[in-house]
């Protein structure tokens, strides 16, 4: 699945995910009554309007973007519907030959982080059957409890030819709490990194290992330290766009080979419509005005990347 | 809910959770049997059986033990299916005056971490209405992104009067990769705990605080520290059993007051029925044999407390 990221950017010369954050504030009226209307206010009538909400952005930007990354918080707040449509969501961009990077960050020990990497990722046994449960290309995963955490998620990888991206250094502002201690003279967020390449190394795709990593946009400096130590990791960078990272920000994240990273955009496309830049599409025209931001945000980092 | 929490434990002298993590093999046969008659090797056929074997598990140990804590990555790998069971089993532990601690290791940053809260202890707002997602009354969190991730639910926690565990030591063999690295002096977790207290502090209930810890059975040693430095934190302890812990390790995660631990034993009560010292129960006696290991665990604990 690696393999088929990496020649999805190159033909599409975008190294950009959408990200389906469906919060219920950036869903169109005319969507929600729509919803409202058939299901009530309830979880299911809400769950119907992130997902009509979806689909109408996946149409609108699947041409132009490998990928997407639905964050199941933002469906699994509405209970089952919600998990439903997240289910719906995820079939339906593969479908549209999407590569679906699953937002989860999930992460426990032994036998747990197997069931989340069997229900994510691969194939759960029944009986004499065997089926997937969500069926992603590739999840999110939380390294705190270590190796025990991770390897049942590389195994399922290996086996599945799916991946993954282990959270490293994240993009939020107390990011650096706990990951940028100084363990041994350096911080952590480099020793996790360090593991990551390790993970990766007995996993590996072509060019790039299934075993990613997820790098803040918002710290360019520890980007560029990150993109030494795991050459050949591919990195998911979010906080582009509405959390302040820019395309200039952008490029140490990527290898020579102008590989290894793919940035991520969730409001910032999905919710473009709201963007005074973007008004004039109206709420009706929501997927448009998503497809334009989709657009900028490419030319933005095609042009940060050839001016380096 | 930590009162209530405190209130049961004392009443049942039982600091005591049983984790609800149904893999299929603790499933006894005939169960299996009747769920696949009904439903087919299909998802919806596992999920029958595991939730038919939830039931006669809660059933038989609800009147001994305060509370219990399913692990939802046992539910979630049979896609929505199992997410179903999950919160039929939630559900029916509520009824049963049951205290719900949702091992879902969940953390994210900002409104994201915020629609977690949401969906598992909060109402989410739909129109003009609010509905519970998943409605568990406890839920673990993962602490690595830090105060942005862990503060939404603190704040949730205050406004339903609900609570968390925070993951600090983990029970796992490479817990310490990460968290037990030296940090200015002292281990990480420890500066981790020192964050709980914090965050704690700011959502008390009589005598505990509505956050919790997470510390594993099978590091005795590192919990004797984390008990000074969170003093009024509450300690869920896993690892006891199956994972190698035993009473006489675990006294000093209790306080002086005889509280502040609790300690779930998951498969060592659930597929008790599987040790030889139960054999004779039979599988059909699984939940019997169940109630016999919550006695037996009681036993322990307070015996290895009262000799202190």
């Amino acid at each position: 699945m690696i393999n088929k990221l990496i020649e999805k950017i190159k033909k599409l010369e975008a190294p950009i995910i959408v990200g389906l954050d469906p919060m219920m504030k950036f869903v169109p009226g005319y969507i929600q009554k729509k919803a409202f209307d058939e299901f009530g206010e309830t979880l299911e009538g809400a769950a119907e309007a992130i997902w009509q909400y979806n689909k109408g952005i996946v149409d609108a930007i699947c041409d132009l973007v490998p990928a997407v990354k639905p964050q199941v918080a933002m469906y699994e707040q509405f209970g089952i519907p919600g998990m439903i449509a997240f289910k719906k969501t995820v079939d339906y961009c593969r479908e549209k030959g999407l590569v679906v990077i699953g937002d989860i960050k999930r992460g426990d020990i032994g036998s747990t982080s197997e069931a989340y990497a069997v229900g994510h990722l691969g194939k759960v046994t029944v009986g004499s059957g065997s089926f997937y449960g969500f069926d992603e290309d590739f999840v999110t995963v939380n390294p705190y409890l270590g190796s025990d955490g991770v390897e049942p998620f590389v195994k399922i990888c290996g086996e599945e030819k799916k991946g993954i991206f282990v959270l490293v250094k994240t993009s939020n502002p107390s990011s650096g709490e706990f990951q940028d201690r100084m363990v041994e003279g350096k911080p952590l967020y480099e020793l996790v990194g360090e593991k990551v390449a390790e993970w990766g190394s007995a996993c590996m795709g072509d060019e790039y290992s299934y075993v990613g990593a997820v790098v803040g946009a918002t710290y360019p400096e520890q980007g560029k330290a990150l993109r030494r130590i795991m050459p050949k990791t591919f990195i998911l960078v979010p906080g582009y766009g509405a959390q302040g990272g820019k395309g200039a920000d952008l490029v140490h994240f990527f290898n020579e080979d102008g590989l290894g990273a793919i940035i991520n955009s969730s409001r910032g496309i999905i919710a473009a419509y709201k963007q005074e830049q973007y008004a004039s599409y109206g709420e009706t025209g929501y997927a448009d005005a998503a497809r334009a931001a989709v657009l900028a945000m490419k030319e933005d980092i095609s042009g940060a990347l050839a001016g380096r």
